[in-house]
Formats: C-alpha cells, structure tokens, sequence
C-alpha cells in the first residue's frame, strides 16, 4: 500500500545527507580540465590554490571520489534551515487539471531566500579551517552575496562582496541584508581594483556584469595572503555542495516509493540544477533509471540553448583559468531589461559535458513568460519564488499541460531555488506592463563568439 | 530517557491541530463586553453581521464554547505551510552562555513572512462560505495585508487593502507583493472615503494611522452589500485563529517532554501573542501548571505598559464598537520615527483583562535595543527577524541573560512572529547610526486620554 503522500515532505535531521554526490566520479567521459591562463595547460591544485581556499582547490579537481563527507560543523549549520521540504503541488495540479504529479524541491526557506547558502556555509567553514582572516566574492541579484554574508557571519569570517553596479542600484534592501551580517559591499565596477578603474574608463556608464565583478573579487583577494576568493555558481566544488539538494529529493521521493519522470531546474551558472540531478543522472549513467532533465535558460543569456561548446575564460579580465563549456563569450552581457539572475556567460562544464552528451535537455524562455508563471504560481501555491526559479516554474506548467493532453500521468520535479522578496521592482515593471523580453540577434552572439581564445 | 531535541521540532501534517482554542471560554471573569457605538450597550450578533462576516461575528461572541473545530479546507491550506517549526535555538544558547533553553515559534516561512495568514485565510474562507464577492481591510507594516492578499487570491475573492501611508511610502515592495496576488492597495488616508477626506482636510500631511485606515475599510465596506471588512488583530475571532500557533507550540514541547517557564511575544493589537499562550494559559487558569508570560511592547507606544484599562473605540473614526482595555486613546498616533508595526493604540481585550489580573506581565522596550537584538539574533542564528519579533527576542535574551547570572536552567519560548525582507530600510537607518528612540510624555499621554469616551 503507497503512503499517503503530505503536502510538504520534511526528512528529518537525522536523515540530512551525511555525504555530498560527485556527479563527475561517475561519468566516464569526464569533462575537459580547467586550464590555467598563464599557460593554457591543464591547472594545478597548487595554482589553484592561490585563489581558492586549499580543501575547495582539492574538490575542485577531485574528479574520482564518489561521494565526499560532510564535515560535522556544515551539517550542523545545515540542521539550521535542512532538510528543505519537497512539496507537493496539491494545489497547481488541481487548477490546472493536469494527470501530471508535480513536486518541487523549496530551496527558500532561509535568509538568503535559496539555495546559495548550502555552498556558502561549505566555503566559509573550508576557510576558517584554513585558518583565513576572509573571502571576497562578487554577486549579480544578490542571493550569493546574502548567502556567503550569513556564512561568514557564523564563523566569524570578514567578508568583501562586489555587486554588479545594476543590481546594487536595482536591490538597495539586498545591501541591507548584507549589511545586518557584517558584509562588506561594493558595487562593481568599483574604483578599488584595477580592472574595476579600467572598465569605468572604457564604460563609463556600464551597469557592470557578473564576469566583471568576478575579476574584481578575484584581484581584491591576491592583494592579501589571508584572503581567498570564493565564487557561489559554476564550478565543480560548487556542484558538489549543492548535490545536497538532489540527494535529499531522492531520498524523499524514495521514502514515499515515488519515481521522478522529468526533472526540470533553472540555470544560470548551473549549480543548483547541477546538484538537483546529481544523484538521478548517477543512476541514469549507471542504466540503472530513466529520467528527463530538462535546464531552463532565458531567451536573453541563451547560453546551451545557443552558445559554443568551447574553452573559455570565466572572468570578463581574463585573470581566471578557463573552462571548457557551453559559453556565450567571456564579454556578454544580457541587455539591460533583463531581470534576475542567470546572467552568466558561461555553464558549468559538468552540465555542459551531459548536455553535449545528450544525457541532458534544454530550453530557453522569454521573461515575460516566466513573469506570468510566477505570479500564477504565487497565487495558487502561496509562495512568491524568484524570477530565476520561475523559469523551471513556467517549464513544470509546460509540461504538466502536455500530460493534460496526453493523458499521461508523469511525475515531474523542479528546483524552487529561492524567493522574491528582494525582486519587487521586477514584479512592479511586469504589473505596469513594461516589461520587455530581448532574444540577441545571431549577430550580436557571433560578435561575442569572435572573442572566444584560440587553444592550441 | 529524553529524547534528544533536533534543532527544528516539526509536527507532521496529521498533527496539525483540529480545534482552536478559545481561551476566553477558560476565563472565570470574562472580558468586558463590546460595545455598539450608536447605542453604547453590549453589541449583538446582528450589529456585528453589517460589518463583520456572520461567522465571524460569531466567533466574536461566543465565549464559551473551549474549541471551535477548524475547517478542513483551512487546514487543507494551512498544510501548505504548517505546522510551522518550533526552533531550539542551540547556537544563540551557545553564545549567550546560558543555562537557558530558548525555542523560538517560527511563523516567517510563507510569503505573508508573518503569523498573520493564520487568520487571514480563515477570514476569506468564511467570506467565500457567505457568498460574499470582496472584502476591505487596513494595514500598517503591511504584513496583514499581504497575508489577506494571498488567502483571497486562494478562494477568488475581491481584496482591497487601506495602506497607512507612511508605511505604503515607506514600503513599495510591501504594495507590489500585495499586487502580485492581486489586492488592490490604497494609501490611507485617500480621498475615496468620507473619513479619509476630513482627515486630509485637517492633517493635510499626515503620514496616517492604523486606526483611521480602519475608519476607512470599514467604511468602504459598508458601501456594498456583498462587502465584509476584516480585522488582522485585536479581535478576539482573531485571537482564536491565532491559536492554532500555541496549540502546536505546546503539541512539539509535550512530544518531546519539554516544560515551558517563560512565554514571550510581542504586542500590537495582541493577537500573535494571545495564540501563543492560549493553552498554555488555559493550564494556568485550570491550575494544573505555572508560566510566566511576558507581553513585549515598544517604548513608543506602550499600550499595557503606560495606557488606561477602559472603554475605547478601535478606531480613529469612532464607527466601530468599543471595546474594554488598555489603551492610549483612539487618537493616539506613534511618533513618525517609530519603524514596524505594533503600532495600535489599544490592545485586545482578553489580554487587557489577564494584565489586569497579574496572570501575564507587560514590558516595553526602546526601538534601538530592539535592532540590537535583531542584527545579533540574525548574525547568530540566521533569521532575519521582522522589528515586531524582535521586541520579544530582546527581552528573550534579557531573561536569558538574567539565567546566566543566576545559574537557573530557565526553558524560556518566544514567538518569532516574522521575517523583516521589508524592513530593510529601518534597518538601515539602524546600521547608519540615524535610528532614535522617543517615548512619548506623561503630557502627551494625557492629552490623548483626555478623548477617551465616557461610558454611563
């Protein structure tokens, strides 16, 4: 007999994940090596290490170990806000009449208002143990940002955040929130670093970008041995810490005897949807299921949807090392009626490895669209999710519409990765009727595609 | 053997609670009647219909009756985010140093970020059962309006909000939530009713009460006859919604064999804290168990503290029922630099009533030690608190504290009503040094008692 399956599915503490999934272990073609810049070769944990925090350089290139431990003092932190609920969209499947069983994962019970913070306490602790003074990060709509802030705060650890300059101005509440845990903001383009200078002189009116600001934090770190940079999106050890995520889905589903069809996430630099599917694309490799995962992007930063699948850099200064990747070039940046996140360039390269596979689907979406699936969703699930979660929002109303006219009763499970308390403004231009979607013309992509670097 | 206490008690679904409390029916010597302001004689069923929800009306009256059985379609939605989690708060207990054990009833996890959806969707629903097509109704720090927005959205009903101007000024992203779900948001004073023009016309630059946005629902409703108004706070059907908090709280400390001693909550109209305490306070009067209770106020408007226990009208118009309690005088507005809410002029009834008997304590506190508290409580435990909750963790921390000294392993709770995402501008204020703190004279006090109605 099933169990009767609740609204909201809370594992309890106990069953908080003792282990991160490292989704590379398991794939037997393994994505490209990072390269190091100075000298295009593959990078070393020794290089590496002079920009990250040396246990999270370790991670980085750890592309063997199936599953890492937790250290105690993260699962600790994690009992303060995990297990997040599975939930059951009762209320979604009856208005829209679908056969479809919709669950999704709700990253936004935190203060940071998502998931960001499941990587950002791992950062914060790796760095204390490391026995640093602080990190510098950069952060476009913010949720990063708050989240490296409250880690840092918990341990005790100073910590420097630029902020894309159109954020800053668009979110003053978001610096608040920084504020309150002790956060040091600056927007970027700042006066402080070098390339910060060189970019207000080239732009001077640039709202910046997520690739300038990461040059920014990076630059600001090496100016003092005690600091690392930390960066929230994109890389591997990124993935692996967000793989908490999917192992807790799986375990819920499991725990009430449920097989997941369609699993569907928004992605930006692709960690949360990384670790999503972690521990479903593991049994998916291993043949032992089936399932669909489908990354939704938006139309205005359409980066597997119609970028290169090339090495590039993943800095707008060129000072990081480079990745192999889906990219819409190192100097894109998503025109200015763009709202949210998922403004990066680039896609982490474990995605990027499944999507070239064909292990992966993707799909890109226009904003308005996702503006109208979020506030359907706000009012008849209650929670106001963020315009970077509406988009797998507007993609699970998708497909549950076509199990409606199929009659097929696929299970499907997305990512609500965070809130949108701090995103208003947005809401307010979608309200008003002024906003806009933009698509980049194929010339504009092939403009920014000539910047890729040639490797020989 | 004691079971040991995760660090987020969560009570499953099923135990939701069935019944609410309604403590007044526990009361030997009941609060004093309401009164009809036409006729200043006990109010009846009848009277209260024109205005209030038939149901609700009821509810209003009935004291006697010990548990009223919640519908199952409000708890079919209160599952959407209920029961909410009783929290030990493990890492403030470290490092306040205490022999304390401190809970904390979170109600910030839905998008109302507050307690108040609790009765806001009991209220729609039983507008929705009368076959009525809106209802109208005021907010100040705007977390009951959001709340109202989101349970008419759920049953289709028409929302129109009265916003106090200061606070709609103050709070734009307060009205585009409230939009989201479709309310219709009005600064208040406005000139689309009678009481809202002669206010305008006497205080041209008035930043607006709570009670005159009250003057102004009720009377907007009274214009159409498929129209309710509905109360967030004070009343005692509110009351009785809200404890459906102390019913779990009480629930997730019996399951777990844990003895409060201290009860603590913030107070505005007193509707979060009268349902915290309410079976706690039912033990109390029963004699079967010991608490103490501490209503928490701000020094600006210290209603149990500093007011008169009287008759008085709930609103600045003077066209709704008095009832008998402390207060500051109908008349009363908080000083412009007060941030938050739990800014009414009066406070419930049976709270009045309990103060008056010495079955709970009362204290009020200066705004900036309450942002002192805030920004710690959020640095160490996560949570960014909203400014009402706070005043009851700065006194939960002075109890705390006050173990310390003592060595008493005290098991102090606290109400943690909701989240402060929109309150960031207060919170500024507080982190530039440009917060104050006023409280009011012995003479402005006076004056403002010196309105006070005189009953036969």
């Amino acid at each position: 007999m099933k169990k009767e399956i609740p609204y909201k599915i809370y594992l309890s503490e106990n069953e908080l994940p003792k282990y991160w999934c490292n989704l590379r272990a398991f794939m037997k073609e393994k994505p490209a090596p990072m390269l190091d810049s100075a000298t295009m070769k593959p990078i070393t944990q020794e290089a590496l290490s002079k920009v990250f925090c040396d246990e999270l350089a370790r991670q980085e290139l750890d592309d063997t170990t199936e599953y890492i431990e937790i250290p105690q003092e993260i699962r600790d932190f994690y009992k303060m806000y995990r297990p997040a609920p599975l939930i059951r969209a009762y209320c979604l499947e009856k208005v829209l009449q679908t056969p479809a069983k919709i669950y999704y994962k709700f990253e936004g019970n935190n203060t940071s208002g998502s998931h960001k913070l499941n990587s950002a306490i791992a950062q914060a602790y790796y760095a204390k143990q490391q026995g640093l003074k602080g990190v510098t990060t950069e952060t476009g709509a913010g949720q990063w940002g708050t989240a490296l802030s409250m880690a840092c705060a918990y341990f005790g650890l100073d910590c420097k955040v630029f902020m894309v300059k159109g954020s800053y101005e668009l979110k003053p509440f978001r610096r608040e929130v920084m504020r309150t845990y002790g956060a040091n903001v600056t927007p970027s383009p700042s006066m402080t670093t070098e390339i910060g200078r060189k970019m207000l002189e080239q732009f001077p009116g640039t709202t910046g970008s997520l690739g300038c600001a990461i040059s920014e934090a990076v630059e600001e770190a090496s100016k003092n041995a005690d600091y690392r940079y930390v960066l929230g999106s994109a890389l591997n050890h990124v993935l692996l810490h967000q793989s908490v995520i999917g192992m807790e889905t799986k375990s819920a589903l499991d725990k009430y005897g449920v097989k997941a069809d369609i699993i569907i996430g928004c992605a930006g630099g692709g960690s949360n949807l990384g670790g999503l599917i972690a521990p479903f694309m593991v049994e998916k490799l291993q043949g032992k299921a089936d399932y669909r995962f489908i990354a939704v992007e938006p139309a205005s930063c359409p980066t597997l949807t119609r970028g290169k699948y090339a090495y590039d850099y993943n800095d707008t200064g060129k000072i990081c090392p480079l990745s192999k990747m889906y990219t819409l070039g190192s100097g894109f940046i998503p025109s200015a009626n763009h709202a949210g996140g998922l403004r990066y360039h680039g896609m982490t390269s474990v995605l990027s490895e499944l999507y070239d596979k064909g292990l992966m689907e993707a799909r890109s979406v226009e904003q308005t669209k996702v503006f109208e699936a979020a506030e359907y969703f706000a009012r008849i699930e209650g929670i106001l999710p963020a315009p970077e979660s509406s988009h797998a929002i507007r993609v699970a109303i998708d497909e549950a519409m076509k199990c409606k006219e199929t009659g097929e009763e696929k299970t499907i499970v997305f990512g609500l990765t965070g809130t949108g308390y701090f995103d208003m403004m947005s809401y307010e231009k979608f309200h008003d009727g002024k906003m806009t979607d933009y698509i980049p013309s194929d010339e504009e992509l092939e403009k920014s595609f000539a910047d890729l670097p040639k490797i020989p």
